[in-house]
């Protein structure tokens, strides 16, 4: 699906080769376009990071995140372990100068067109500076991948009013207000305002935006299940079903998560992609989607260029580390 | 619609006698129902809390609390500024013993029926104790007021393995797996357990549990909209929309948020309900249904039973105040 849709990008695949080639036999035009990196370790889905950084260097993940750092690939992609994808992506890739913390971000469907939101659980605690830099990173992400002209930038928090919420968010509405940056900061955003579209970059710490996400997410599905239900409950409603078949058929595509797939782990000095655990193809097809998007719109230069550049000039809001 | 709902029910209005009475005049079984209690002072919208609480003393919103208080009212509901009723009820109903801070709580549909979550926005940050008394007030109120036989009672979280989190939730996690309580602690939920209904009690800190519900509600707007722009795309799926009406209704009341409106303050010694700012008369009887849900069922001598019993036995997890 994916060399369908990006006839010229070729893969590389990391993993144990008698399983792989039998996969991809049967498929001619893909066989050309992939290279199998032979490796029989891997990293198990309930391995801790650590554990994953101290022993497995030469498991498929950590190879295939290697071919990133030495420039074999343009970008990873994996559905494996997040928390060792991140610890071992920050490791071999890293991080950008003027980032402390690198954050998950992810599109999702809006009342406007798409948004983007950061950190999606990668920081379950965040300081105000960690949401400053958030929101510069995510800003480049809306701007270079979403093709957003002039990305707004709105921080997560409980109400708009300026005395809401906790010391993180009050504080870092202070810096993104005073400090001279590239994007329109917008103010704060509620839950609502989400998928609402406020805003093109909604700003969280970890810990409440992979609640909205995963919410989100869960409401959805709640909504998809009553509709199933309400088409069964007559006849009349299975009739009116058969014609609007097609059209319900476009819904569901609409909001299918398969289609919002592949969280992206921004501030570092490469590109990793991290597709759910239960992908199947087209949501892993979307994820390597995501990956070739960043990658032909040069979204590591830019990104270095700005996130650098204003780390320079000491308006990224890193604490200066004490000598 | 309340007084229909609930013939036995009689209501004192507080407010402008001038402004109430030409509304309640063609009711004749309302006028027989209601006493108004004459006030021209009220408390704004955008009032500060602690200022409400100074000056408000002779606010309609006040002297309604005050009769709660009195023991003239079962209970209040108010549609009015949030954090002043809040303020406002603390300081007139008081807290339960083994209680350091009021929740805010409220129902939400489920695919298994109907959930509570708590705290939505009273606390923005919150200790494990804290956490652990959300725990026990939301449970009695799922039993008493949801009729749920053995609720089950999670923790939001980021994930479910006992490493992730906080500290609060972490700390909260442990206190509720080793202290004596008589509901089920199913452990840690997400995002996505929320709708799914997983539990029949979802407790959080007032931060993320106030972006939970927002988002939840965002969400489902969103689903609406993208459903009724299906319906409109095609002259097939109009023809199906027609067949299908009545099973939309039936549908779009099943998500409808004035039917899940009321949020109850948790841990006061009396019943206090705020309706949506917004609520128009279906969700303003929905909430006055929660109140008297509530009053009928003996909410407050249940709770007040419960949480000071394990309060004496020193199980609340009440930080010990040092002398």
């Amino acid at each position: 699906m994916a060399r369908r849709r990006w006839p010229d990008v070729r893969f590389l695949v990391f993993g144990d080769e008698a399983r792989i080639k039998p996969l991809v036999k049967r498929r001619q035009r893909l066989q050309k376009a992939i290279t199998i990196h032979h490796t029989t370790s891997a990293v198990a889905p309930d391995e801790k990071p650590s554990v994953a950084l101290r022993s497995g260097r030469n498991s498929s993940m950590r190879l295939a995140i290697d071919a990133v750092r030495d420039e074999e690939a343009d970008g990873i992609v994996s559905a494996g372990n997040t928390g060792a994808l991140m610890a071992m992506s920050k490791f071999s890739l890293k991080t950008l100068a003027g980032i402390d913390r690198p954050a998950m971000a992810s599109f999702f469907p809006t009342l406007r067109g798409e948004s983007v939101m950061l950190d999606l659980g990668a920081n379950v605690e965040c300081t105000a500076e960690n949401l400053v830099q958030f929101a510069l990173m995510g800003e480049v992400f809306a701007r270079t991948v979403l093709g957003a002209l002039e990305p707004t930038v709105g921080l997560l928090n409980v109400g708009s009013e300026e005395l809401k919420g906790n010391d993180s968010v009050r504080t870092a509405a202070g810096m993104l207000r005073d400090l001279e940056h590239p994007f329109k900061y917008h103010g704060f955003v509620e839950g609502d305002d989400i998928a609402a579209g406020t805003v093109d970059v909604v700003v969280a710490d970890g810990f409440s935006g992979n609640i909205a996400l995963k919410t989100a997410e869960g409401t959805a599905k709640l909504y998809t299940e009553f509709l199933r239900e309400a088409f069964r409950n007559s006849v009349m409603a299975r009739i009116g079903y058969l014609f609007a078949r097609r059209a319900l058929k476009k819904l569901r595509a609409r909001v299918d998560p398969r289609r919002y797939n592949g969280a992206v782990f921004l501030g570092l000095r490469g590109i990793s992609v991290k597709a759910h655990g239960g992908s199947d193809a087209l949501a892993f097809a979307t994820a390597i989607g995501v990956a070739v998007d960043m990658a032909k719109n040069g979204f590591i230069e830019q990104i270095k260029t700005e996130v650098e550049t204003l780390h320079e000039a000491g308006r990224t809001g890193q604490r200066a580390t004490a000598l």
